[in-house]
């Protein structure tokens, strides 16, 4: 990794407000190895060691927004170009993460407190939808250009240390469809099915009947065509509407990224849905990015990218099932994988990054890349986990026996 | 299975107490395939299909206290000969457990309260004592009669359908000894190691430092005679004494079927133990009997075999992780290997009950049994489940990449 352009200087004009005012920001971080160089030349550094990037505020309001509204001043001001990053982002972003996780916090009740407050602001329908149109209906065609071509838009699971980006998209679709143990004729429920990857893999390859529910218009609409286009039109229907209102009986409950959008204050409602519509001899997974503690959304991500979001910690997932008395089979927390595809959805981001600058805007550019650097730096360094979590009716005896099955060589839906 | 001594007779003289008594009885519990035989002759059979087993009232006595405080007036009315089994426990205590859990009780909140409740009578330091010598002093001799010649008091793990008790155990000991990844010369703590089977497994087989901790004066006696006699003295140290004295940093943190004594209301204690114990490039594991829902413990259970104990549901686990800000890695849940793991000990148990009658007393027989086959009912019923929690210090990426290593053929420790 090259650091490029970091050459700490001594301030030739010291200016005490802008010292103090630096040495509180990196103090908070939890002192990372980045230098911090203002709008007039000076630079500091406070930490030991070489310093693996720099952060340079444009002018005064950068650093003072920051100081008073710390992860939304830093997006906000690296979107508008006001704070700019010395150094490879990710890099960057991996070193301040590790500081702040280093430094720990104290707070854990106090966020506990935080994150059912900005729970109670839960999702209606209605806003739902908007939240969902936000991030979703930016265009299938700005997601094709950084996805895998199945466009799947959750953590891959690298089965091998060498698998690309794709090659672990499918890896993490099968090993979803073995957790779930499909069988042939199978009728599976999907909540929140992105671009429909998932649901047209398990009919193609499992032979199971799936119906697919999706807020966004622009995602259920292409989903539609691809499953026409490889003819399994008759096998997988794409509902556009929310997971509230699925009523249908499956044997197979399943959802892959959707939880994030759903708000702790709808976890009791989507067990009800599970708990109305899963069969009691059926299974269950859901797949989503969680925290190794309870903590309100971050406020940036909140602001620009996920309005209406909520990153659970397993206790709190736990309450989709606990009411509804489900078992809980198996847990497995995948965050270093979602590093790594964060980090090479970065990668295909960054070749077109001029184009999508045209398309959008080089505000829009630098959100994305922030976030997406963010991403990658936040399960890397324990900020964010992976959890997937697969359950069943409390008296379901259908269950695996062991996780066996799961790693043998041949256990392939084919 | 042999169904014993069953016929139903319609009753001669009619009481309407006692039917309408047998009937609130069997409907509380779900309407299992159980008829009611009273002290007079008169049976009752309130279900559909052929009864798997009929349940004896020696007087009205013994069915006027099941009323009233059901599970502590079935085990007791059991373990005093005024209640008596007709046909196979196990079957019998199948029966009316699936039933049991069929008809679902509508009472989540009611019940975590409950067990919110209970859990305010938390375990002090001389209690916990009080409560382990109870259960654990009750002589070495009596475990040895019918556990492995390991004398494993856990869930054993079936990694193939065909093996016995005693593999099962070993092969248990291999999956937790893979789980937590050990290397030779690490520092391990086990807190609560029973007769200090995993302990002793560890130090032979994976090379590493054991300290381990027991507050039972048998247990830690006959472990240290075992560690000398097999020349492990040097690198297994066993401690007589509380999990909250411990002190000393490890590598690794492991605690199998000790949370079930630990009570409710300590789990904050012993996530604080853990935290100032634990490395942050350490790895640890809980393995605990669960449940899919909060609830008090079982009355019965409570008064006669476990004093102090709590069974938590996996949100109530989480509540020892979050406050650390611990990554919860792998959780599985293992319940069907706990019902057979009870049924081979309850099978162990009917071959040495004469003797155990010798020993203690006929009621003493009765109760040891009951709780067996109760407990091994339970996990096949889904009451309870089993839970191993893998967990590391939330920065630590040196965790596992995926779980396949636990499932290769060459993946023990020697």
């Amino acid at each position: 990794m090259l650091i490029l352009d970091i050459e700490v200087k001594q301030p030739v004009s010291t200016n005490q407000f802008d010292r103090l005012a630096s040495n509180w920001i990196m103090t908070f971080v939890g002192n990372p190895r980045i230098a911090v160089r203002l709008w007039n030349g000076d630079e500091y550094y406070f930490a030991d060691g070489t310093p693996v990037g720099a952060m340079e505020f444009r002018d005064r309001s950068a650093m003072v927004d920051l100081i008073f509204s710390q992860r939304v001043g830093f997006g906000e001001g690296y979107s508008k170009g006001k704070i700019v990053i010395h150094g490879d982002i990710l890099e960057f972003l991996n070193e301040v993460s590790r500081a702040f996780t280093k430094r720990g916090d104290g707070s854990y009740y106090l966020d506990k407190f935080r994150s059912l407050l900005s729970a109670i602001r839960g999702n209606t329908l209605g806003r739902s939808r908007d939240n969902v149109h936000h991030h979703y209906d930016l265009g299938n065609d700005f997601y094709a250009m950084w996805l895998d071509e199945r466009m799947v838009y959750t953590c891959a699971y690298y089965e091998h240390p060498d698998l690309t980006l794709a090659e672990a998209q499918v890896a993490k679709l099968d090993h979803v469809c073995r957790k779930l143990e499909l069988e042939p004729g199978q009728d599976v429920i999907e909540a929140g099915c992105g671009w429909g990857a998932l649901a047209m893999h398990m009919a193609e390859h499992y032979g199971v009947n799936v119906r697919a529910y999706n807020n966004s218009y622009e995602q259920v609409s292409y989903a539609r065509e691809q499953a026409a286009a490889r003819g399994l039109g008759d096998r997988v229907e794409f509902v556009e509407d929310d997971y509230r209102t699925i009523s249908k009986q499956c044997d197979v409950f399943v959802s892959v990224g959707m939880l994030e959008h759903v708000g702790l204050k709808n976890y009791h409602e989507l067990g009800k849905v599970i708990g109305r519509c899963l069969k009691p001899s059926g299974l269950g997974l859901i797949h989503s990015i969680g925290r190794s503690h309870p903590k309100p959304a971050d406020p940036w991500i909140t602001k620009r990218i996920f309005p209406g979001g909520h990153i659970p910690s397993l206790g709190e997932i736990t309450s989709i099932f606990e009411p509804q008395q489900f078992s809980i089979l198996d847990v497995e927390n995948l965050r270093l994988h979602y590093a790594r595809t964060c980090h090479e959805w970065l990668n295909n981001f960054e070749k077109v990054s001029d184009k999508v600058g045209e398309m959008y805007s080089d505000e829009f550019v630098r959100a994305w890349r922030l976030y997406l650097a963010g991403s990658s730096a936040a399960f890397k360094s324990g900020t964010l986990q992976l959890y997937q979590v697969l359950f069943a009716p409390r008296g379901n005896n259908k269950v695996p026996w062991s996780r066996k099955y799961l790693y043998s060589p041949d256990s392939t839906g084919d």
